[in-house]
């Protein structure tokens, strides 16, 4: 613990955040020293600033959208060199050993040391972990994902959180040619989601409160747009899609969206409403209607996720701001003011 | 409509079933005319009876799970002859031509007819259907299924209802070897989904409310027996199951249960609680789990079903009961005081 690095932390829950310095641990022999060049600001660092998920740990350097440039390599490291362009998403380490981390789902480790988050973690020598608010990160090649030429960094750096939370669903539940699917919400996850699901061959529909974006939508890839504030709307696209990625967090009336379904369809959750939602079996029931949750995706799926971008040319839609304006991204986050991701230009650190 | 058969008959809403006739229609060039000789009783009989699913057709003729033999046949049968034993299941026509029936999902029928229910329903002429409390019954011969040698016909007609109920959810969601299968609930449906999931290969968990049950659970093929009014239950069974199918339409917290699960595991509902149940996202998004429902089963699933039970040698475990003993077998399987089935000898109408 002999290096300190520039980071942007919340010192303590709901403050503001401010620079400061944080330690990095020592180059281990299987990990990468990543130079940071842009981190994405998620929803969920908001939560977790804000200490809405369990108590935190402060300060907190939040960041798990992160995209950058490997400077320097541990003595065993196979994967990456130094100049290779990397990503780090959601989390930094896990178990490797357990049934899910052998079957590519380190998100949904089960061992001993569990999923170890980017941030607001504690990683396997029992010390915090800090985020992508920082000039570099010390990350395990094998948990560092490569990021294709094609792909500028500061769009590739929401891919890490945002992208595949919508693409492992959208592949998992057969998003492609001759399915149709809605995408609930059109923020940093739902314009991610439109992007991934036309390039996959589907017809993509956007269900937002309102049609205030409707013209970003359909340049994003989108062939339908319906505003769900429109009872009509629920009427005339009643059992109309064979999947739903609902990447919204407040509270939406699922039956409603349930019967938005064709026989065999899928909701799938990706955005995390506080309360439990009441769901009727009958609209499940009628239909064979399946409603599931997902959570972002393992690192060979990222993986498969960022080729994929990279050959169909998808990145995010991004506003690049200095870490100065972390706090005013924050609110402008909370009044869904943003077209679709802020992302710090790290090197204003 | 020049014939009538002997029924027995809710002649209004709530009323105890009695003696009574009811119209048959004349036998349709692609008619059967089939000779009940059990029907098992389903607790939707009850609801229906009650009005508690709609206002409902009266006088009501209920019984949705018949098992007989074909006495005539229409001139272009060519599926069944006489003498054949055939069961009759929850549905008797459906548009044959939309994407689900052809699709061989016919209890999904999108038509215009739409499925037309076995009883309290309305056939393609415009009359009202009568079920299987009866001596006799006309159906399509496309929706009358074979019942083979081995099966007894009094322990085959429950397989219409309460065995397609649970073998369908159980084919589609994998049960089989090296899957844990949790049955909730030990009745009419459970017991079949116990029976049928052992010989499937999967290894079998029944959770009821006590352990009162314990010994037939383990007789019928349950390797474990567990009570949900225990909370260690939910505690010692966490992220156990593969697969639950919830036979229960009691209010349960769900969320408890979708905690049972593995990752990538799904809870099924077949039973339909009247109140819609809270479901936390998080319980989805944890797990990537599903919560899924699902509806009886096609013709050519039924029949694969009925094939299936007589190969491994599965009937229902019935209690066979003469007409005159309708209405305390209601108050009976109201009580839940029933194992597992009761089935009317018809000859006794």
């Amino acid at each position: 613990m002999n290096h300190t690095i520039a980071a942007y932390a919340a010192p303590s829950p709901k403050a503001p955040l401010e620079p400061t310095t944080v330690p990095r641990r020592e180059l281990g022999e299987h990990d990468v020293l990543v130079d940071i060049s842009f981190a994405g600001i998620c929803h969920s660092d908001i939560h977790q600033v804000n200490a809405e998920w369990g108590e935190g740990m402060f300060p907190m350097v939040p960041g798990h959208e992160i995209a950058g440039v490997v400077t320097a390599v541990g003595s065993q490291v196979t994967r990456h060199t130094p100049g290779d362009r990397v990503g780090v998403g959601c989390f930094v380490d896990s178990c490797r050993d357990c049934g899910n981390c052998r079957a590519g789902l380190e998100q949904y480790c089960t061992g001993e040391l569990g999923t170890v988050m980017t941030y607001n973690g504690v990683d396997r020598d029992g010390n915090p972990t800090y985020g992508g608010y920082a000039r570099q990160v010390v990350v395990d090649e094998s948990y560092a994902l490569r990021i294709p030429d094609g792909l500028p960094l500061d769009e590739a750096a929401p891919l890490l959180c945002a992208g595949i939370t919508v693409y492992s669903p959208l592949t998992r539940w057969g998003a492609g040619p001759g399915r149709r699917v809605a995408v609930v919400g059109l923020g940093g996850l739902g314009h991610m989601a439109v992007k991934i699901a036309r390039a996959k061959g589907a017809e993509v529909t956007v269900l937002s409160q309102s049609l205030r974006k409707r013209d970003d939508g359909l340049r994003l890839g989108a062939e339908h747009y319906h505003a769900t504030s429109d009872p009509a709307t629920f009427e005339q696209l009643a059992g109309s899609f064979d999947l739903i990625v609902n990447t919204v967090s407040a509270d939406l009336d699922l039956d409603a969206y349930l019967g938005l379904l064709r026989t065999d369809g899928a909701l799938v959750q990706v955005g995390l409403p506080e309360r439990p939602v009441p769901v009727s079996a009958s609209a499940l029931i009628g239909g064979r209607r399946t409603l599931a949750g997902s959570l972002i995706g393992g690192i060979a799926e990222t993986q498969e996720m960022l080729d994929f971008c990279a050959e169909h040319g998808i990145g995010a839609e991004v506003e690049v701001i200095p870490a100065e304006r972390i706090n005013e991204a924050y609110q402008r986050v909370l009044a869904s003011d943003v077209r679709y991701r802020f992302v710090i230009d790290t090197a204003t650190i």
